[in-house]
């Protein structure tokens, strides 16, 4: 069985790796699938730099790969013949924004979705947060691995530089 | 008695025209209000080409006509002479958000708000997926009217063309 | 077009009739129904008396009638050719049991059920909170009128006698 | 893998049946729990019953089987070598009592609990609405099989007829 | 300032100290007000037992202190002259419902309730559940204090054998 | 004790002052803390003019001060020597979103956020609302103070002068 976990991971969190490492428990392989629209460049790392950042962070986990998904989330399941989307969950409002994704998501290929809780220990980690926070010199190792830590310290560094 | 539906319809898709259809049910007559800020253009379709779309999609709706609203909803029910602004609800963070501007509308204008739920397995219906699916050559006929898809696949390819 | 408004009424509270007046504004005629289930007994008032209880506090409403329904509400609803269910709905989690009840009704007899929001500065009135405070002297009169309340302290006033 | 399908099925309905086949597709086998305390009787049906109720309506999946749970069903769970429990969740009322209950098992137990979404058109289906549409004589033919609706209707006949 | 801490308290548990503990930091004293309505004996645990219950546990917090409420919370805050409640929320369908009564208290009392977060690793931690693992034996170290788990064991104790 | 209420007060409204007042019965000290990024301007007021207002309007409160947070919100709380942060919560998705950045905030800096009830006869105010009545020229003075009302008119002309 073959689990997508999909998000824009800008850049990979601690939270995400918790659901992946648990959805990993379930499936024999498991596709971290990072979207990103090259067409319309946005957040702080390329699609292709959040890919290397979590494939450096997940390399402990044997039978999960990384890839980057420029197109629609179910077209790329079809392709890798994904047997379902595996998702966290944090909060009664996350439910309801991810349900309708997934019942879309349904709608136009049949895979399912399979949830997973967000450990309640985690709630509050999100990669906009690791960002805000790396921005203003704050610590983030407790959100992120070195290596993604490392990499959003030096894009925090050239985003302050560009207002001094 | 007169409803006032209003949206962005940008553009208008069946999990709309199931919730005027009901209002139709209730009220002799039904204005489909296109809320656009003509002085800051934004979306897809012009004010002009949502209420095109909006009014070839409902043309089989005898009571029901589509105009464009650019200023205060509120204002435009006061010079309708509108009973009441009804609108669809899906989920409850859907009612969070309606219900604050439906107590917004009421306390400035004292016009009443009425809900309909949406039909749930039209739940995941929103313009903002059916434009996303269309760009990247998805089916959206289960979602919206031929023309109003014709529009879209069309409005899709210049999008897209820009890119290429 | 007729409405009818359910609820167990045991009894009605300012806040029922604050939604009960607004549905009148939008129908020709409302009834409001009593849901009580004879065989069962269980509440403060009997059927009969949370009748004659909203029809006292509901008489300065022309078109409103009160009536007991023993059975299922959209039976009732067929046998009076009511043209909709309406209810107040005050918080996102009454959304979500309203919903269920909703789609329920609509599934078995296809009536439609319309949404109306709670007024906020009613939102905390309940029932089983007026009957409580009454057991403890409380003043409700801010939540009932004046012939409610008097049924209520009655009560009241038996049910502590019985641990006295 | 082998998941668990807790509830208390009283009786099992097609909302229910929905949840265990599409949990079967992702399982190699699936224990639908029936938990029942017998040293509590409560409900409509025993604990034998739903469990025969529910073996007859699952005879079709032919990789689901039905057991009683009088006990924690972590320790259940553990007893059989569960992979997971699995719920359906119909709304975020549903999910944030069942995200307790999911880290409450997980807590003492190590057991992982997986959501899948309820069918929207099956989101209004419950087991005690079909006990109250059913006392009635209204149509439950849409809700359960029709093994599971003569149960309901004899049960129901069997009540009625107390209060006759 | 002084806060009051009300609940049921059937028992104390951990999520209820952790509560308490982060009150005792805003407030100069705390009243634990445990709400039981002698005259309608409920639950495990008399009044009486659920105070010393929780005077054992929190015998390390020394501005805070418990207390048996049977009557209205709003008439022991104003005889104790009470600054605030404090209540803790660890969801969101926790919130609608406390806020209510919030919103309820202070219509009737003018007191004003002031919420704090739940803390996320024990917001699956309840009295109910507690009890429950209880009467099937499992381990609820973690949820409660020695003394309070001991009281738990043997009142489960008592109820196993009334079925033996 | 010294609470701070954060917020981005573009501008003050009625609904903040009303937090604001309720803030101050339970702490010695108040900072309302205007969150700027002078390096980003956005919005309609400079952090500066944001101030301004929120002193202008503030001044009846003798314990309340108005300062500017160009940075993390806890680095301003640990220099100030704050006790708390407190925010006002109005529905169960505000609940939802504020109990994510409180437990953030709590995680990197240890600082605790209480919360209050935003009054319901209140809770449809918002900046965003405010502005967008103002520059379709609807009455705002029920939301702001006139101070602030003055120098939302001045705005939303220079706003629609753009246009014109």
């Amino acid at each position: 069985m073959l689990a997508v976990c999909p998000g824009s991971f800008d850049p990979l969190t601690r939270g995400h790796m918790d659901v992946i490492e648990r959805t990993s428990k379930f499936f024999d392989d498991v596709i971290v699938a990072v979207a990103y629209n090259t067409r319309k460049p946005s957040g702080w790392f390329t699609g292709a730099e959040r890919v290397e950042l979590a494939r450096d962070a997940l390399q402990g986990m044997p039978h999960v790969r990384v890839e980057l998904v420029d197109g629609l989330l179910v077209d790329f399941c079809a392709r890798v013949g994904a047997d379902a989307i595996v998702k966290g969950v944090r909060s009664s409002a996350d439910w309801d924004s991810e349900q309708t994704m997934g019942l879309l998501n349904r709608h136009i290929s049949g895979v399912e979705t399979l949830f997973l809780m967000g450990d309640p220990s985690l709630s509050h980690i999100a990669s906009s947060y690791v960002k805000e926070l790396a921005l203003f010199g704050a610590d983030i190792s407790d959100f992120v691995t070195p290596g993604v830590e490392r990499a959003v310290r030096a894009q925090a560094a050239k985003r302050n530089a560009r207002f001094m």
